[in-house]
C-alpha cells in the first residue's frame, strides 16, 4: 500500500512497531479476498443480516432531530443517551450507571484505550492459550509480555492460572469467558467463579473481553465474570456493537468503577478526543427505538444452522485424532489437526483449491500448536460452507 | 464522573497517565459552559454555519447506496473513495495520491497515531513555544520530552529552532504554521522556507498540522511546508475535516511518503482498527458532491467578522505594554497581558463577571507566560463578544 516513489528519508520508526510493516495476517486476508477462494478466514458478519433500514432510520433522525449536536465536539466519556441505554443493557447482567461506561471505537480501541491506561513496559499480561491476536497487539505495543495460560474445552484452568499469577506476578489478566476468539469456547458458571476465587485471592484487575455473549445459540447466558462477588470492581468489562449491531459503525464501550474510569477518559481523549457523536447518538436511538434483541435472535437462527452446517462437514474431513470444539455460540470453530500438520503449510494448497482458513498459530502468545485453525462458520450460507468444506476435504485428504 | 461507590480495589495506573485523573483544562471547561458565561474558552465551531442539510444527505446517500458496505468492517488505510477526495483536495497544495493517505479518526488520532509509530521514551519532540496542548498530550503519553522553540509573530525562529535541533538531537519537529493554536499566528513563504532549510539540513521529520489553512480571511492561501523543496517525504501533514466540516463527525487524514506508511497503518489498526465506514463514506460523499469551498467561504464571512468585533473590542481594554496577534484567519486570538499579570489566577474574576477564557500557561512545554490567554472568537455573534470583551475589560480595569 505505500508510495510507488522511493523517498530520499526514512522516517525513524519506534521498536513498537519495528518489523510490524506487513503484518503475516494481512497477507492472508489479501489471499483469502480472492473471488474463487470460499473464505473461513475472517471473522466478518454476513452483510445481509445488518438490520439496515432500521439503522439507517436512526440515523436519519438523529441528523433530523439532533443535527447540530451530533455535527458538534462531544465529551471524551461518550454521550449520555448512549451510556444510558449501555448501562441499561449491561444492568441485565450486572447492575451498571451510566456514569460506569466509557464509550470507545469499536472493542479495540476500548483494548487499546485500558492498555493505554494500564499497561508499563515489562508487564507481563496473562491471557488464554489461544487469545485473540489484535488484543495481544494492544498490549504488546506497550511493551508487555504476553504469557499464555493453559485452556481445556472449557477455557482457562484456574490451577494454571493460579500458579501462572505466581510465577510472572502479572500487571492484568485478559480473557474472553463467551464464544472465545478463536476457540468458539465458553467457561461454565462454575468454571468462572474458580477464576474469579483466584483474581480476588491476588488482587489480579480482569479485562473481560465480552464481544459474542449475546450471539447464544441455545438460549444459554453466561453471566460475566464481572458479576462474580468482589469483582465488578477489578474488571474493564468490554462490549461491542460490532457483532450484534454493524462493525461499520464502531461503537463499543467499557464498564468499570472507581477512579480508573477518570483515567479512561484522559486516556481516550488523549488517543481520539471522542468517539464520532453521530455514530453514538445513532446507536443509542437504536438501542432506545428498536429491538435489538429481536434482531440478534434472527441473526443467531442463521449462524446456528451455519455452525451446524460447518460442524457436519467437517465430520470425518479431519485426520485422525484432530480435536474439533463445539461452540455453542458465537462466529468461530477450531480444529486442531494434530501431531505432524501444520496449518500454515496447508494454507497454500487450501488456496489453490480455493478455500481459506486462519492458521492458528497467530492466536498463541508463546508455544503455538501450529496444527490448528480458526474457521469462521457466520459468513456463508451451509451450501457454501459445504463446498468450502469439501475443499479442504480434498487437501487435507492428498496430505494424510 | 466516576462512580459514586468507593470501589475495594485499587486499579494500577500507568505512570504516563498518574496525576491526569483530572485535568484542569476540564474544571475550566465545565466552568465556561456555565449558561451565564459568555466562554471565548473553547475552539468551537458555531453550529449553526454547519451545512446540515448537505451532510444529512450524504449521510442518507451512503445508507441507502453503500448500506451494507458502510456497516461492514472496512481497512486500517481508510476506504478507498475517501482517501481519493482526500488526495485530489491535498494536489491542489502539493501533489498527492490516494496511496499516500491514512484516514484517521479527526486530527488527534493522527497526532496519535503518529506518536504510536516514530516516538520512543525519552525521545525529545521541538515544538513551538506556544503550542497546542492535545498534541504535547499526544506525545508526552509516548514518553516524549516536549522542547519549546522561541517564536515571534512570524512563528517558530528559523535560528532558534537550529540551536534547538543542535542542541537537543530532536526525534521530530512539530509545527502548526498557519492561523496556529493558539496564538493564530501564520509563517509567511520566506519563513517557511527557512525552517525546511533547517529541516532539511538536520534531516529531522516534520509532524505538520494544518486543521484551520481553508479558513484565510482574506484570500492568501499559506502552501504547507511540506510542499517545500525535498520536504514531502520528510513530513507527516495531518489534515482534518472538523474545523471544516464538522468536529462531531470525527474525520481527518495524514499524508506521508514511503514505507513510515506501512507503519501507520499498522498503528492505526492496534488503535482502532479502522474509522467509521459510514462516517468515512459520508465524508467522501459530501467531498464528491457538495462545495465545500464555498460552504467555507460562508463560514470565513462570519468567522472574520467575529474576529473584527473581537480585535475592535479589545482595543483599550488590555493593560499597557500588552500583546495581543492579528490573525489573518483560524479560530483564535491570543493576548499577553505583561509583565506582573496571570490569566490563570484572573480567571475566577473573569468567570464571576460572566466571562471565560483559556489561560495561555498550559499552551507551553516549558517556561510558560502567564501573562498569556487564548481567545476564540468564531463561538459568538459580534454583539456577544462585545459583551464578552466589556465584561473582561472590566476586570482588567479593576485589577490593573
Amino acid at each position: 500500500m505505500s508510495s510507488a516513489s522511493t523517498p530520499d528519508f526514512a522516517f525513524p520508526v519506534a521498536a513498537r512497531y519495528a518489523g510490524m510493516a506487513s503484518s503475516p495476517l494481512k497477507d492472508i486476508f489479501s489471499l483469502a479476498a480472492r473471488p474463487d477462494v470460499v473464505s473461513f478466514a475472517g471473522g466478518i458478519p454476513d452483510p445481509s443480516l445488518f438490520a439496515l433500514g432500521d439503522i439507517a432510520e436512526c440515523y436519519d433522525w438523529v441528523l433530523r432531530e439532533r443535527g447540530t449536536r451530533a455535527l458538534q465536539y462531544g465529551v471524551s466519556e461518550g454521550e449520555a443517551e448512549l451510556r444510558e441505554q449501555a448501562a441499561r443493557r449491561l444492568s441485565r447482567e450486572l447492575p451498571t450507571d451510566a456514569s460506569q461506561i466509557r464509550v470507545t471505537s469499536g472493542s479495540q480501541e476500548g483494548l487499546f484505550v485500558a492498555a493505554e491506561a494500564l499497561i508499563e513496559p515489562g508487564d507481563v499480561v496473562l491471557v488464554e492459550s489461544p487469545t485473540y491476536l489484535a488484543a495481544v497487539q494492544a498490549f504488546a505495543v506497550h511493551g508487555a509480555r504476553m504469557v499464555g495460560v493453559e485452556t481445556d474445552d472449557g477455557g482457562v484452568l484456574p490451577d494454571a492460572l493460579d500458579a501462572a499469577i505466581r510465577a510472572h506476578h502479572p500487571r492484568l489478566v485478559y480473557l474472553i469467558p463467551t464464544f472465545q476468539n478463536p476457540t468458539g469456547r465458553s467457561m461454565s458458571a462454575q468454571r468462572r467463579a474458580q477464576v474469579a476465587d483466584v483474581l480476588r485471592r491476588h488482587d489480579v484487575p480482569l479485562i473481560e473481553d465480552d464481544p459474542y455473549g449475546e450471539l447464544s445459540f441455545d438460549g444459554e447466558r453466561f453471566a460475566p465474570i464481572a458479576s462474580e462477588p468482589g469483582m465488578s470492581s477489578r474488571t474493564l468489562l468490554m462490549k461491542s456493537m460490532s457483532k450484534l449491531m454493524s462493525p461499520g459503525v464502531r461503537i463499543g464501550w467499557i464498564r468499570a468503577e472507581g477512579p480508573i474510569l477518570d483515567t479512561l477518559a484522559v486516556a481516550k481523549a488523549a488517543i481520539s478526543m471522542q468517539s464520532s457523536v453521530v455514530d453514538q447518538l445513532t446507536v443509542a436511538r437504536y438501542l432506545e427505538t428498536k429491538d435489538l434483541d429481536a434482531h440478534v435472535a434472527t441473526v443467531i437462527e442463521v449462524y446456528r444452522e451455519r455452525r451446524d452446517a460447518m460442524a457436519q462437514a467437517l465430520t470425518g474431513r479431519l485426520p485422525e485424532g484432530a480435536h474439533l470444539t463445539r461452540p455453542q455460540g458465537g462466529m468461530f470453530l477450531w480444529a486442531a489437526l494434530g501431531e505432524g500438520w501444520d496449518a500454515q503449510d496447508l494454507l497454500a494448497d487450501a488456496v489453490s483449491a480455493g478455500v481459506a482458513y486462519l492458521p492458528g498459530w497467530s492466536f498463541f502468545a508463546e508455544d503455538a500448536d501450529r496444527s490448528t485453525m480458526r474457521l469462521s462458520f457466520v459468513t456463508h450460507s451451509p451450501e457454501v460452507i459445504a463446498d468450502g468444506v469439501g475443499r479442504l476435504g480434498e487437501v487435507i485428504a492428498r496430505r494424510g
